[in-house]
């Protein structure tokens, strides 16, 4: 950040008075320009017993599969966040939606919301960003070639839930170290 | 918005190729500025049976009572931003911190992720933001005098969930029209 959105003034990162920490501070107009982690929707979207995975059509990381997820939109809850994402990739319906996990990644500002849910029938396609949408069998999910550490832990705690026969909401830290490491369940 | 952060140039409210819904586009660079909804963290802080909240220093809302909250910040975890708020606005430390309910405002775009937690100990003061620091009772919560309608929801959930001795974790959304109606449980 450069300029100033409200007066095109030049900003400098400051420590603005009574706060703790730096911030965009418009040296024009004074305005502070607050920057927070941007929410992230998506869900695990089951039929049969087996889960829907799409492959992206875009960078980052064309060519890999991933749950259908994306940006939140003001304006929409993160449940229809994550139904408007789910009909964008995949082309899918779903019932009802369950929470299930919420995924901080502090060290690139975003934070995951997931849920599960079941399709409404077996109705999908890939949308402009998949390349395919494909329903998976848990053992046959491909975990070498998932898009994000986010998606594959998610999938790990589908997995271990399902084997176990309880699913229960899960809030898990993505760090860094973790998003390097490369293996499966 | 009316300035590009970026080079300064002036920004139009334009659908961007491929997209479906108007963005701020830089007539000058092209960026597209998205904006997104934004997320609050805070807790319920128990002891000994009763609930901590504070007494709000600040606008919108100044003299009201609410459970510390605020904006998560960019590279924290949404625990940590809760664990943060509570120092911060009374400042007390908690021990776990239990995923409670989270919350939609689609109507001014912000997302409240809230956590249930015990008090380390018995030591709270309100800090810059409260002039008052104290713990309630379920029965003498002060429903006419609290801060916002998610405020409001949370300790509902949390007095009928009490009431019925097992927490589980909600996710509500908080309508306009909700917003507007001002009576305790």
């Amino acid at each position: 950040m450069k300029y100033c959105s409200d007066c095109g003034g030049r900003v400098l990162l400051e420590i603005p008075p009574g706060d703790d920490r730096s911030r965009y501070c418009c040296q024009q107009c004074r305005r502070v320009h607050y920057q927070n982690p941007v929410m992230v929707v998506g869900c695990v979207p089951e039929w049969a017993g087996e889960i829907l995975l799409c492959k992206r059509a875009i960078e980052p990381r064309h060519g890999t599969w991933t749950l259908p997820a994306g940006y939140l939109e003001n304006g929409e809850t993160v449940e229809n966040g994550a139904r408007r994402e789910l009909m964008e990739e995949a082309g899918a319906s779903a019932l009802e939606m369950t929470p299930y996990g919420l995924y901080d990644i502090p060290h690139i500002g975003q934070i995951y919301m997931m849920f599960r849910t079941k399709l409404k029938d077996a109705e999908f396609k890939p949308g402009p960003e998949s390349l395919k949408a494909r329903l998976f069998s848990l053992d046959q999910i491909p975990w070498e070639e998932l898009a994000f550490p986010v998606i594959r832990t998610t999938l790990e705690n589908y997995y271990r839930d399902a084997a176990a026969g309880t699913f229960s909401f899960h809030i898990d830290n993505i760090t860094q170290r973790l998003a390097e490491i490369d293996t499966g369940p």
